[in-house]
């Protein structure tokens, strides 16, 4: 491991944080707000700390795969911590956990909030918590390109767009090149959202923040009954729209970009399946909800789109209180939790991709039941693809489960009730945001204890790393030389 | 597929069961009941159907695996329709979908009831109704010598003490000799914990029928709040003594027969896991509700030790109302609910040496990240393991998994909550009894719908035959000549 290498590139994130608080400055003092301090002091802290992480020479340049792990994982747990110094000095979180929770729910898109009354919140700390979203949404876009095809989730990734032949072990300029399209695509997307919802009559403030959780596949509102305060159709529609595109694989704008054409959309093979799942959650939660919450179908149709659009996006945003709805439909949501969106989206969860290859893998060991050695290679939008990415997302799905029952249980010894605990470790580690029972939509997660509010944190950035790049630091070899 | 060969196995099957009958006939005649003519009744229905599926001229009378599948699976289904007529005739249970439940509940050894006042039940339909357990305990140790095998299980079953080289097509007359053997030692354990019971003080019949439901790993009691009923502590720990051997792999005794030493037992894998992982939860659980539920720590530990026992034997017997715990130990106790007791004993869940391969598993997967080209064999008992086993247990895992939430989501079509129809599917999937909610111990299955004893009833068998054997069934491959 080179340790210099990994602290520079620290200092430089904490740089780039610095410099990204400065938006909430220009707010603060277009609002007249007193926070300006607390934000000035915020980035000089930010800053301080990443000239001094810059300092030690570096020798070696080469970012191998394992310094690309720590920097990622260390990453995430820097700039979350850097992040809650606004919420801490302006007294909004005067509780260190709750505004380190607060931000690492920003940063890894999860959207769980400890802020119990969000509109007595100034407009520049909702700006800067909503950016936080907009923020790790693109570095989840940079996660996907370059650390995560280094733990054998390559292959279904963002550079499968790019490089079919096998991956090089060194991070490739080409990355760099890639990177800059797909953050191109993410802010003409982003654009694109703030300019209907102002077009809807949304106030320009509100557009923005919401097209930042939106795209990040964040959830942070800015008002306390979320999506729902404005109660306006157009706007749950655009925003449905928006979180869905959010979903997606972002390889296939990339494509559809340089191709001019839409054909890859409907060849692909997790596209169809995250289109298929959408349509058939709508459907019963649809038939699920008519009647027994709302008096009408086109009520609950409304509601029933906006939420698994919502759930399966990992965005988290509400615009009514699933946690009343049928235990059917709540336990429909919670396996949608896990579903979560594409591979290479800002979105989190398991990812369709898996699911996927779950399924293909059981049918073919029911079928090698029959006949043990006809075992064919599974294939994906027509690729056979190698075993090593199946065992590993076997192991992923393993892990994924052995993780959630840990926290559940650990979150049990706090004793809350286990509704409570599974759908709060679910919608942590899946970074949607909010859950069912004590912290369903109609709540917060403000009165949780500090210890379960740490568990959830560690939950939100294993869920948003894919897991594996932090259970790849735990390893010795990781730190040999 | 041989399908006279099925039916006429399928007849001698019928056969065997009208003959099982018989002594429920003397109990009732001892008891002077009016049972007789309601017993004579199903052993004449039973017999019949016997003879006509023998008729068919049977050529060919090799059992293939293929034959196998059908006999197994066919087989519990078929015993259970005609096991269930005595509860039916005697107007014990007049709905015939209460009578089948009861019945599969019964040989697959699950415990799960649908008799409100178990304690109005005639002696000689209670003697029927342990005995089914006692017989489909002997089921499970035929099905894992003769049938599991061929599902790529067979590496980790009995026969591993047989034959380490690759398993024969065909079933041998070996496993009719080894079958002999096991039986053999299951007697000679059901014989002791009677006399160990009847020692106590127990009445003979008590005895007898209790021992049944230990062996069987069942859970059927003859009082309304189970082994409780006797607030008896040596029976309590005669009972978790012989719920503990009955979750044991049986070649286990079948060796130390053969080799007069226990020193396979201290160097079986599987077996130290099985030991560790109840100290551990009997430890947890017992912290976890002294004090909650129990004022003293001897009592605590009481009721700890002997629902972890009946949990993880998937037994299902209790002693106290679990469901009263705090949440903590609820979720654990669920947790045990699929780990399930040993392979190759009459226990069931998802069996100790799975769960340790899948973190075996794990382990090599998280190390292939640093060292990606040094894929190891994983080993059991120092023998290294086929990969095709391993595909095997994770696509066995998923598979269980999915049925979980399948069957889940199907009994909240039924309006239950989430905690009721979820413990229910763990409860009959891993043949356990008793789960959490409107389905807890001091409640029975009686008050759910038809729709989800049918469910329910399905996952138990589905549980029982470990899966693959009942999907095995359905590819079409299995059908062709």
């Amino acid at each position: 491991m080179n340790l210099r290498l990994v602290i520079r590139a620290l200092g430089v994130l904490l740089l780039c944080e610095a410099a990204a608080m400065l938006p909430a400055v220009l707010i603060s003092r277009g609002y007249g707000e007193d926070t300006v301090p607390a934000l000035l002091l915020s980035i000089l802290v930010t800053a301080v700390a990443g000239i001094l992480l810059c300092l030690p020479q570096v020798k070696d340049k080469v970012i191998r795969y394992k310094e690309g792990f720590a920097i990622v994982t260390f990453g995430w747990l820097l700039v979350s911590l850097a992040g809650a110094l606004p919420f801490l000095f302006a007294g909004v979180l005067p509780s260190f956990v709750d505004a380190f929770f607060e931000t690492v729910s920003g940063f890894t898109t999860t959207g769980a909030t400890v802020i119990p009354d969000v509109e007595s919140v100034p407009y520049s700390l909702l700006f800067w918590r909503s950016f936080t979203h907009w923020l790790g949404g693109m570095g989840i876009l940079v996660l996907a390109l370059a650390v995560l095809p280094a733990l054998g989730m390559g292959t279904f990734q963002i550079l499968k767009a790019e490089s079919p032949g096998p991956v090089s072990a060194k991070l490739t300029p080409r990355v760099s090149s890639t990177a800059k399209i797909l953050y191109s695509i993410y802010l003409v997307i982003t654009v694109a959202q703030i300019l209907l919802l102002r077009a809807g009559g949304m106030p320009w403030f509100d557009s923005v923040v919401n097209s930042f959780a939106t795209l990040g596949t964040g959830g942070y509102a800015i008002k306390n009954v979320s999506i729902g305060a404005y109660n306006n159709l157009y706007f749950e529609i655009v925003i449905t729209v928006f979180m869905l595109l959010a979903g997606v694989n972002f390889s296939l704008y990339y494509l559809a970009v340089r191709k001019r054409s839409l054909s890859d959309f409907f060849h692909d093979t997790e596209f169809r399946l995250y289109i298929g799942i959408i349509a058939a959650y709508i459907l019963i939660i649809t038939l699920n909800i008519y009647g027994n919450n709302y008096s009408s179908l086109a009520e609950s149709l409304r509601h029933a789109s906006f939420q698994v659009a919502s759930i399966i996006t990992t965005t988290g945003f509400t615009t009514t209180d699933f946690n009343l709805w049928p235990d059917l439909s709540r336990a429909l949501l919670l396996t949608l939790m896990f579903i979560g969106a594409c591979a290479g989206s800002t979105g989190g969860g398991m990812k369709v991709i898996r699911i996927y290859l779950l399924m293909q893998y059981i049918r073919r060991e029911v079928n090698s039941l029959i006949h043990p050695r006809a075992v064919k290679a599974i294939k994906v939008n027509n690729i056979p693809l190698q075993e090593s990415v199946l065992t590993n997302v076997l192991g992923f799905t393993v892990l994924y489960f052995i993780i959630f029952i840990i926290a559940g249980l650990l979150l049990l010894t706090q004793k809350y009730d286990m509704i409570t605990a599974f759908s709060a470790v679910a919608a942590t580690l899946s970074n949607i945001g909010p859950g069912l029972g004590l912290v369903g939509p109609s709540t917060t997660c403000a009165g949780l204890t500090a210890f379960s509010k740490i568990v959830l944190s560690f939950c939100m950035i294993l869920g948003r790393l894919e897991i594996y790049t932090v259970v790849a630091l735990l390893l010795p070899q990781t730190w040999k030389r």
